[in-house]
């Protein structure tokens, strides 16, 4: 690759690309006017989140605490897809992210396993599209999947070439797909947003976005730089929990602060979910209540 | 790993790896409680960079134009130290880093080839500490350094190890080791601030911290965010250059905008050196004094 084919790949594409090159680059180039103040906190919940055994009673239940959107599996999202169509009707809650669900990986060395993948992750954007999702969230390879492209340029170039197919086919189904960095113990290839967010420029296309993972964050220096360098261009998804050990937000006192994280969502006039993905260390009914308000207060004060 | 063995590796470490990991935490943790326009703009230049054939020329030449720091190869340094050290007598001029210069890589495969790096880098870090260098510049691997160990996490917790050892070294003569990423051309294996900060972050030793070279900054999304997730804790220096083709600061004026990434360094009171990696594509009594009036304006302006 020469100088010029550097650029061309990964600098001068659309406007997007430009504007996201700084956070006020960015800010006059794409994003809302709003003032910082005005920027909301959009919750949402992953399926297990809420108590409650049917749909009705889970989203009665986030309806009461203003939760604005629920997050499925993509594989709950194809099995059930009319039941959750239908219990979403006439409520103020929406599809959120699509979380992961397919079969295979992107960077599988078996065509069968990559094709599985393709299929697959296909099947979910078209559902993820028709439902109103924001986009469907994928890995590029967990630590467990193998045999696995090697971690070089090529199959960077690879990544990027395999998701500007996938990231047209999402836009022509109404959404996008949306990279999750992980910690180094579940996928070592993608740790850091700032690196999926280059993997985003790269590709030049508006169908592929990335996002950040608060628990997974423990491999960034710093949860502001992190989002900021994801800016409004690129950043479509946060997930949530526990910074201690991935229960619900606040049940490690300690180490649950989101201030700094949330002040970098509201720089950069972040408009979409903060999900959350976690599991709970005691009773739900006092632990998510307790979460929500939290996240609350500290959006507030950042 | 475990999740213990993560947190110990990664998250608990000294004060330091706490106050790090937010901007805020990191200014009340360590900083100087300067005000932000308190912080100023300390220049350098490398060897080549300043006309003039002789140090006394090129010191004079810099003192002239305020530049207060000078940055050798690593060569350079051990073959000319009692020059350097005589002509810098009385002038208000310091060695700022020391650019790389020894021999092998630290990931090599090969053993005689680490070993050369192991011996030569440890040369070049008895010459920085005794000259009063803020640290020496080193790039992990190469894209043309081969055979290298895979990209891995195994080869990064080898390298966590061996920075560990070199960074105690560095300490040990009154330096340190700074890595540097740089572009996908150049090297892959490090290509973004925010990963070379985890590194430093990870081997939690004060003597290895990083930097960031606003050309190979190409790689990032947003200055600001890269030179945010270093911090104050882990930015221990700085390239520039033009963002057009690496010739002066300024050359490319549609594109030689640092303004955002100084913004940054504002905010995290960064105290170390800018230091010019660059060529220079006209006449150098013209362009270098034009490039050092647009970085104190830029820097004036951000």
């Amino acid at each position: 690759m020469d100088r010029r084919d550097f650029f061309k790949t990964s600098l001068l594409g659309a406007g997007a690309v430009a504007a996201a090159s700084s956070p006020l680059g960015l800010l006059s180039g794409c994003a809302p006017k709003a003032k910082k103040s005005d920027v909301k906190l959009h919750l949402s919940f992953q399926h297990g989140t809420p108590p409650g055994e049917s749909l009705a009673e889970k989203f009665d239940y986030m309806e009461k605490l203003g939760i604005e959107g629920y997050e499925p599996g993509g594989k709950y999202l194809l099995s059930h897809y009319n039941e959750i169509e239908q219990n979403l009707r006439g409520r103020d809650i929406k599809v959120s992210a699509i979380c992961a669900g397919f079969d295979g990986f992107i960077l599988a060395e078996d065509p069968a396993v990559k094709a599985a993948f393709d299929s697959s992750m296909r099947e979910i954007i078209d559902a993820a599209g028709q439902i109103g999702s924001v986009g469907v969230i994928m890995v590029p390879a967990f630590n467990g999947q193998k045999p696995c492209l090697p971690h070089t340029m090529e199959t960077r170039d690879y990544l990027v070439a395999q998701l500007r197919e996938l990231g047209q086919y999402a836009l022509q189904h109404g959404t996008t797909v949306i990279l999750e960095p992980l910690n180094r113990k579940e996928a070592f290839y993608l740790r850091q947003v700032a690196d999926a967010a280059a993997i985003c420029r790269d590709v030049q296309c508006e169908g592929v976005k990335c996002m950040g993972d608060f628990w997974h964050m423990k491999e960034e220096t710093s949860d502001y730089a992190a989002f900021m360098a994801a800016g409004w261009g690129y950043l479509r998804h946060v997930h949530i929990a526990s910074k201690g050990d991935r229960t619900m937000p606040g049940e490690f006192p300690d180490t649950d602060t989101y201030v700094q994280g949330f002040r970098a969502l509201k720089e950069i006039h972040y408009e979409h979910f903060v999900s959350f993905e976690c599991g709970c260390g005691g009773d739900r009914e006092v632990l998510v209540p307790a979460a929500v308000q939290l996240l609350r207060d500290q959006w507030a004060e950042a």
